[in-house]
C-alpha cells in the first residue's frame, strides 16, 4: 500500500490544493510545476494526446511557416471566417461544408451545442468528460445513464436504448470510445443505437479519441461520419487536440445539419479560429501530411498496445479495457488514488490524472496516458515499484 | 473623376463578389490574394492594426519560444483556464481579476454580452461596427440612433442622452474611437454620459481602438477603466488584435462585473484562450514588454498623424477627423468607392476597405488605415495620383 511520507504529505496537499482550484479538470503541468517548484516533473501522462503528432506538426510548422518567415502574416492578419475554413475540413472528411462547423476547440462546439441545441432533457452516461454536464443551462434536465462498474463501463446496448425510450430526453451523447475508461462502441453497434433512436433530436457523437480506435488489424481509421447522410439528427464532434497532440492551437470541428450551422453561423462564432488553427486545419486537408500522420498514428496505436500490455502485468492493479490512447487504472491494495498520484509525480515526475472527481466512478481511480516508447517504460516501471514494492 | 477599363473591370466585378461572401465584413487578404490572382497586393491598409507592435511581438515570441525551443510546449499542450489567464490581465490593467472576462477576440465577447446580457432592447449609433447589430438575437430589439453627417458624424452628447431616455433600452453600445469614422468621445465626455445613464444595465465601450487615442502632447493612454469601480454597469470591451497587430492569434477581454464573470464562467469559456493567446497576455503583463510598447504606440501614433496631414492636403476628397489609426475618407468628385477600392488595388496594389456596407453611411466611403512611414508614404501618393490626375 502507498504511504507518504511527511515531507511528501506536505507537497500532495499542494497539488491537491491546486486541482481543487481546476474544478472537475486537471491543472495544466505548467499551473503545477509553477506553483510546486520542487516537483519535477519528466512526463505529462495526464495529457491525452499523440506526441509524435506533435512532432510531425512541428515539422511541418518549421517548414512551411518559421522557415519561411510566413509565421508573421498567420499572426498578424485576421484568419479566415467560420465558413472558409469549413472548405478546407471538407476536402479531408469529404463531408458537405454546409454541414461543418468549425470550433475553437471542441469544447467550444461542446458549449455551443448544449446552449442552443439542448433543450429539455439530456441522457449523459456516467462515467465521463465532465463539460457534458457542467455546461448545460439551467432549463435542461440533466439525466445520468450509469455505466456498470461490474462490466467495466462498457455501455450495454439494448439496456441503453430501453432507457432512452423510457426517459424520452430530446437529447443524448455517446462518447466514443469513452473518457475515463476508454470504453468503445463498434461501428455496428452505433448504427444500430441511432437506427433505433431516430426519435430523438439530438443524437452527440463525441468523436475526440476516434482515431486510436481500430477494428481491424491495419488499424484503419473509422468514424460515425459516414453515417451523416442517413441520419440528420447526428451531431459528430471532433476535438484535434488529442490525435494530433496541439491543444494549444485549439482546433475542433463538428459535423451537423445545414439549418443547426446556419443558425449558429447567424449571430456569432465569425473569427473563432486562430491563424495557427487556419494554418493547421489546412494542412490537415493536404495529402503530403496526412499520408505522414496516419503512419504516425498507426505506429502510436502499436505503441499503445504494447502499453496496455505491459501494464495489465502490474500486480494490484487492474487495467480497464481501453480502445483510447489511455487507460483508467483501478487501485486493488488499498491505496489511495490521491496518493498513487502525489508519490508518482514527487518520486519519478509522472504527472497522470486521479479519477476522485469523475461522477459515476467508484472506487480509487487513476488515469494514465500513453506517452512515447521509452516514457512509456519509465511509466510502467514507476507504477510496478509503486504497486509491487512492498 | 476615377473609370475603370474594360480590364479592371472584370477584376473589379470579382473583388466585389468575394466582398459580398463575407458579409459586411472585408475578406481577408489572403482570400483575395488567393482568389484574385492577378492582383499584386503591396499593402493591407484595410486591416487596422500597428505593424510596428507586430514587430515587436514577434521579438519578444522570436526570443522567448521560437530561440528556445518552448514553442512546442505552447502548442502541444492545454493553455491555462479562463480565470488563470485573467491573472495575468489584471497585472497588467490594474482591475480585479474577478472582474476579467477572457475572450478568444473581442468578437466573442460581443457575441456573449448580446447573447447573454443584453435583453429586450438595445441602442446602438451608426455608422459602426457591424457584428453589433448582427449578433443581436431575435428576442432583442435594436434601435440605431444616427450620427450626424452635417456634424461629421460626432456623437452629440446630450442629444443621445435624451434619446437614451427615451427610448429606455437595457443596453447601449459607445465604440470609442467609433469604427469607421475614428471620432472620439472624451474620457470626461464618456464620465458625463455614464453619470447621466445610471438607469440602464448594459453600457457596453468598445476600447478596440483606445491604445491609439490621446488626450495630450504627449499621447498617454487613456480608458474608461479607471471609472468601473464606480459604475458597475460598465461593460469595457478591449480587443487586442488592433493595437499590438496580432490579429491571427485571437485575444481579448472585458472589464465586467463579477456577477457578469461568474455567470459566463458558469457554464462555458472554459478554455477559450490559445497557447499564444495565453503567451502574448502574460507578455503583455511583462515590464520589459511594455515600456518597449509603450515607444512603439508613441510613434505610430505620431506617425499616423502626419499621415493623416497629408491625407487632408489631398483634393476632391474629405477626410474626416480621427482618433483612430485610420480614417474615413469621402470621395467628392463624383467617383464611386467601388472603382476607388478597386483602382487603387489593382493599380497601385493597395487594399482599403470600401464603406457602402456600413449602415447609415451615406455618400462614397472609404476607410484606410495607417501602416508603417514608407507605405504610408506610397498610400498617399497613389491617392493622389487617382484623385487629382483628371
Amino acid at each position: 500500500m502507498i504511504n507518504l511520507t511527511k515531507e511528501e504529505q506536505k507537497i500532495s496537499d499542494k497539488i491537491l490544493e491546486i486541482k481543487s482550484r481546476s474544478g472537475t479538470h486537471s491543472p495544466s503541468i505548467f499551473t503545477v510545476a509553477e506553483e510546486v517548484p520542487e516537483l519535477k516533473i519528466k512526463i505529462d501522462a495526464c495529457f491525452l494526446s499523440n506526441p509524435y503528432a506533435t512532432d510531425l506538426f512541428l515539422e511541418f510548422l518549421s517548414k512551411d511557416l518559421i522557415e519561411t518567415n510566413k509565421l508573421r502574416d498567420v499572426l498578424e492578419f485576421y484568419p479566415s471566417q467560420n465558413n472558409i475554413i469549413a472548405e478546407f475540413i471538407s476536402k479531408s472528411i469529404n463531408i458537405s461544408d454546409k454541414n461543418i462547423f468549425v470550433g475553437n476547440g471542441a469544447i467550444e462546439i461542446i458549449q455551443a451545442v448544449l446552449h442552443r441545441f439542448v433543450k429539455r432533457k439530456i441522457v449523459i452516461n456516467i462515467p465521463t468528460f465532465s463539460s457534458y454536464y457542467e455546461f448545460a443551462t439551467e432549463s435542461t434536465e440533466v439525466i445520468f445513464y450509469q455505466l456498470d462498474k461490474e462490466d467495466d463501463y462498457k455501455l450495454n446496448i439494448d439496456n441503453y436504448i430501453k432507457f432512452i425510450k423510457e426517459t424520452k430526453p430530446d437529447s443524448v451523447v455517446i462518447i466514443n470510445p469513452n473518457n475515463p475508461d476508454g470504453g468503445y462502441v463498434s461501428y455496428n453497434d452505433l448504427k444500430y443505437i441511432i437506427e433505433n433512436l431516430s426519435e430523438i433530436e439530438n443524437i452527440i457523437i463525441d468523436e475526440s479519441f476516434i482515431h486510436f480506435a481500430y477494428e481491424d488489424s491495419d488499424f484503419k481509421m473509422i468514424s460515425a461520419s459516414t453515417l451523416f447522410n442517413k441520419f440528420e439528427n447526428l451531431i459528430i464532434i471532433k476535438s484535434m487536440s488529442k490525435d494530433f497532440g496541439i491543444a494549444g492551437i485549439r482546433a475542433g470541428y463538428a459535423i451537423m445539419s445545414e439549418s443547426k450551422v446556419r443558425q449558429l453561423l447567424k449571430n456569432g462564432y465569425l473569427w473563432n479560429s486562430s491563424g495557427l488553427s487556419e494554418y493547421f486545419l489546412k494542412l490537415y486537408s493536404r495529402e503530403d501530411f496526412f499520408i505522414r500522420y496516419e503512419i504516425v498514428r498507426k505506429n502510436y496505436i502499436s505503441e499503445t498496445l504494447k502499453f496496455i500490455e505491459e501494464l495489465e502485468k502490474v500486480k494490484n492493479i487492474k487495467v480497464y479495457k481501453s480502445k483510447a490512447n489511455f487507460v483508467l487504472i483501478e487501485l486493488l491494495d488499498g491505496s489511495t488514488a490521491e496518493n498513487f498520484v502525489s508519490k508518482l509525480l514527487i518520486k519519478h515526475g509522472i504527472y497522470t490524472r486521479i479519477g476522485n472527481d469523475k461522477k459515476g466512478l467508484k472506487g480509487e481511480f487513476i488515469r494514465v496516458a500513453a506517452r512515447k516508447y521509452l516514457d512509456n517504460k519509465v511509466i510502467i516501471s514507476s507504477i510496478r515499484e509503486l504497486m509491487e514494492s512492498d
